[in-house]
């Protein structure tokens, strides 16, 4: 086959959906002249599994993409059938946003995004090869030869690399869909040396609406207030679908325990680690044998198809029993199967290998986003994209390199995590993984990260001024309710009983007032109304801030203490056969993880507090060394 | 692999492009059990190459179908960016309605119509393999080892069978836009003894359009009156895309000729045949060498995507010498591709192979359509769909075969050609393969084949009735022109100036003046207005029938003539061998072919009219000894 020279640009990405999309999207709106190569146009931003993106951790993910200037929100907001805020009775730590998408709108929106956007080229092609001199990324081979020359590369081929379907006792080489897998390449990134796991995750079967009854089934409708991801959406969508909620039967679990052989995952035809936080139907029964009865979420693809996902049917059962599987759900008694479930394996590479910038640590300027590095969740893809098309792109322009503290962002927990510890399956977000939950909310992504977003040039200058605005009268709001004294007048009386609260005795601050969780600030503006009346984000702020002040002031404690050994930087060249008394365990592990900063030295499991205080004088000392030197 | 009995139905079609949707809801539609099967529910109606539909003669077919109940005309309809009326300054028979269509929104209202058919299931699974037993169709088993059963089978396989991507000096193994090919089915059916040959078409690159100096190129607007090519299309779309007009440069041609030797179709490296009449820019360039430019057409591809259908380039050359092609273009200097353009080479069985039902005559119950039957073009094949689905019906059922003739529709033209004639290279409609184009006319669709449409319960009651009504208005409204008399006055002459119509000197009736090419049935309303004013689908009719009666009746003599021939049938089970006298060429086509009447067996190339005399004097003599027997 002939090779040609078909262009040079300064960041090629490898693949179009979740994550090769924000990379893209990234780089491109940093200035930086980037290609982004997709086997199939018309899969663009294609979501093979549930037609939803957010709620819990990665709701809060979706509103960090935006604030740092990504697109998943924008187009969620402009296509989605449905929009729920989940856990509103709760604290604002667990509050989370959760969208039923119109997977071709989603689709189409994306892609006209990428097509439109500047120093953005968008080409359908295969990539078959990585050209590598020292070490370093210089391009790639398509199939049919193109030679493009680059800069930096970003891969991102979700479950494509090495896919096989694996339905019963059946395996075949395949992308989702039955589309091409990514063959070639996943030969190349092994022929470059990378540590390479496979993984696997699974998809249920869906349904043609028309064949189901309703009436079994317990409506979930959307939220009847305009809800947006994005900080940037004016025009809200208010046309909603309901979604349907339904249960497995005792039938149901009957058929999964008698046709347990036949499960690839205990037959021994799937070798691939799964997602635990996400698992089939079979594991959920064989895991919680207990549990009578499991539930079953039916939710249309989109507004124009009659296609129905089966959130909870997770299978790679054979197709003949997945009939019978169905069939035993309430409502689903004569459901038809349009696409049958199942299994897909595909090569990640082990994240450990990978610098919190997502660049490869083998390879320079090679960067790697979404499924490849070990995760599952189209969020989770698009946020790892989002910061590997930003990192990608400062490599370019000599500028700083862009890493999110645990303490910044779920999307700093996330990455922290792979290339701290690792995965032994594919990573899902979950509240739990941080830390600082009650920092990490999703009414203040916009405070956490669009300053960075201005920064990298992400953020537009009018959107920044609104931000800016936005900060400003919360600063200035919440000034004035520490010294507005409240007294207790009638009215203050009424408008406390209005509130179910207690009435007051003497003159108070209103922020004090402000801080018995029954007030709102709505109650606030009636007693002490501000000159102009804030805007309801600026309110929502407020009434955070005031309520939960004590917890995240004690947040903030906690992320100085752990600031202070992230900034405690381990020099990248140190050696660690040169650290004494370090254990033989640690320091094989360090080695390979060679962690950043004494912080992230610390999260690496099978380090030990001892190793961490050996590793800290040590570097102590080197430090001193150096600057003696200097 | 494990096998399992997944279903029986009454009808499978194998393949979901524009064959296999309409041969699917044919057979739904006519009640019968059907199940469609595709490798991937999110390419249903996919258009792989142009995002057209109609033109000449194709137009004519999108009507036809819509006559007879299909659902191509009604899809456009919701779907198109734009519709033009081609040749509106010429006569009635080569008017033309072309539309360009939104792919995404085509596809997706052709699934959704799919969804929620009656009759109809759809799933996604890939076709492997035939199940025939004793030289009848069976059923089929997919790649996971399900088998379904059935009365009949539909294959419509476009240019999967075995489809392999040329481009430069590289081939390989894909359907279109890097999916996957169909190769096992494509075995079975060579297993099965059908005689295969190989096709080829090819597609132009596609442009961002960002990237597109249109001011360079001539506006293609839409016609802003409302168009449909549905009969029962009520509401127009009238927001309507341009296209543009460019053409090619001297350099085009150069380089074309610079690169001849890595162009597939002259370097040997594709074999198969490509269709004449939609040659690639090369073919245009080394055939029509004389000529100093050609058209290239810019149409988008959507109203949601940047993407720009470049007609007129379509190439097989390497990407390299695409990227020049286009940039030699005036307006594309710039221009960006999207996706390169491409030869894709396809197994076709030879249509000869099929009786005029599109029914295999090697096996039994087995029907194909569409570019398996070696035809290319959406509406080739949505006819071709429409057709085999209805009669693996009428087999279901029980009911008539429905063989449309050469005088009542392209379709019978296609049909008759495909089967009769078989075809050396993709196979298109064209105006010039109709004897009876006067008979073929858009505007008479309806009256041609909704009758038909309604006896085999594809067009509703409610058209059915509109349809009777509207031919009673016509039948009524021309015995009354015939009856009527205009007589010379004041008010009439006045008519008659204002259309540029001599005077007239005496008394005539009213459809003598309607004769007079310059007078319009507009014209004859104000002077013989009738007593409710007639529809303007019945004015045309009216029109059209009033001013080309002379020739309409000459090609109904001609229909007349030929009917008799056609009615002449020949036995099934003729003995060709037994046939003294006839030319040895003859007898081994005629064998090959099995015509069905002497009619067909003088359209078959290589049978002589001699050899036809003496088949006709052995079937008269044949069907004499069979009268005398009884």
């Amino acid at each position: 086959m002939g090779q040609f020279e078909a262009g040079t640009y300064d960041c090629i990405v490898i693949g179009a959906g979740h994550a090769g999309a924000e990379a893209a999207l990234a780089a491109a709106n940093r200035g930086v002249d980037t290609l982004l190569l997709t086997m199939n146009l018309d899969m663009i931003a294609f979501m093979p599994c549930n037609p939803s993106l957010g709620g819990p951790a990665k709701g809060i993910v979706v509103r960090e993409i935006d604030a740092l200037g990504g697109a998943m929100g924008k187009i969620i907001d402009r296509s989605h059938i449905q929009m729920r805020m989940l856990n509103t009775g709760k604290g604002p730590a667990v509050r989370a946003l959760r969208a039923q998408a119109d997977k071709v709108i989603y689709q189409s929106e994306m892609k006209k995004l990428i097509e439109t956007t500047d120093n953005l080229t968008l080409r359908q092609a295969v990539v078959d090869e990585l050209i590598v001199e020292d070490d370093e990324v210089k391009g790639i081979v398509t199939h049919i030869g193109a030679i493009y020359r680059a800069k930096t590369v970003i891969i991102t081929t979700g479950t494509f690399l090495r896919g096989e379907i694996v339905i019963g006792d059946l395996r075949y080489s395949s992308g989702p869909n039955n589309q091409m897998p990514s063959v070639k390449l996943a030969e190349s990134l092994e022929n470059l040396g990378f540590d390479v796991v496979r993984f696997k995750t699974g998809t249920p079967p869906r349904l043609n609406s028309k064949t189901i009854d309703y009436s079994k089934t317990e409506i979930q409708p959307g939220d009847d207030v305009p809800r947006a991801f994005s900080y940037e959406t004016t025009e809200y969508i208010m046309d909603q679908l309901p979604c349907w909620l339904t249960y497995t039967t005792p039938l149901t679990h009957q058929l999964i325990n008698d046709n347990l052989h036949l499960a690839p995952m205990y037959s021994g035809m799937i070798k691939g680690r799964g997602p635990s936080y996400c698992p089939s139907i079979e594991d959920k029964i064989v895991r919680f044998a207990d549990k009578g009865r499991h539930q079953v979420f039916l939710e249309p693809e989109g507004r124009n198809t009659n296609e129905v996902y089966v959130q909870g049917l997770s299978t790679s059962l054979p197709e003949h029993v997945q009939r019978q599987l169905v069939a035993s759900v309430p409502g689903l008694e004569n459901a038809e199967i349009m696409r049958a479930g199942y299994a897909i394996e595909y090569d990640a590479i082990v994240p450990t290998q990978l610098w919190p910038t997502l660049e490869t640590k083998k390879i320079k300027n090679l960067y790697t986003a979404g499924q490849i590095n070990g995760t599952s969740g189209y969020e989770e893809a698009a946020a790892q994209g989002l910061m590997a098309g930003i990192n990608a792109a400062s490599r370019v322009l000599g500028k700083e390199e862009v890493i999110l503290g645990r303490d910044e962002a779920y999307i700093g927990v996330l990455i922290d995590d792979l290339v701290t510890k690792g995965t032994l399956e594919p990573y899902r977000l979950l509240t739990s993984r941080a830390e600082y939950r009650l920092l990490l909310r999703h009414d203040n992504a916009d405070m956490r990260l669009t300053e960075l977003g201005y920064e990298i040039g992400l953020i537009r200058p009018q959107r920044y001024a609104q931000f800016t605005e936005k900060k400003r009268q919360i600063q200035e709001e919440l000034e004035r309710l520490a010294q507005v004294t409240v007294k207790p007048t009638e009215e203050v009386q009424a408008v406390l009983a209005e509130a179910n609260s207690t009435p007051i005795k003497e003159p108070l601050k209103a922020i004090d007032l402000l801080k018995r969780p029954e007030v709102m600030y709505a109650h606030i503006e009636k007693i002490a109304p501000a000159d102009t009346p804030v805007d309801e984000q600026v309110a929502e702020q407020i009434e955070i801030f005031t309520k939960y002040e004590g917890y995240i002031k004690k947040s903030l404690q906690q992320v100085d203490k752990m600031k202070k050994l992230e900034n405690k930087i381990i020099p990248e060249n140190i050696d660690y056969d040169a650290v004494a008394n370090i254990a033989h365990e640690a320091r094989a592990i360090l080695k390979e993880v060679r962690p950043r900063s004494i912080a992230q030295a610390s999260r690496i499991p099978g380090v030990n507090p001892a190793d961490i205080s050996i590793l800290l004088i040590y570097i102590e000392q080197g430090r001193i060394a150096k600057v003696s030197n200097e």
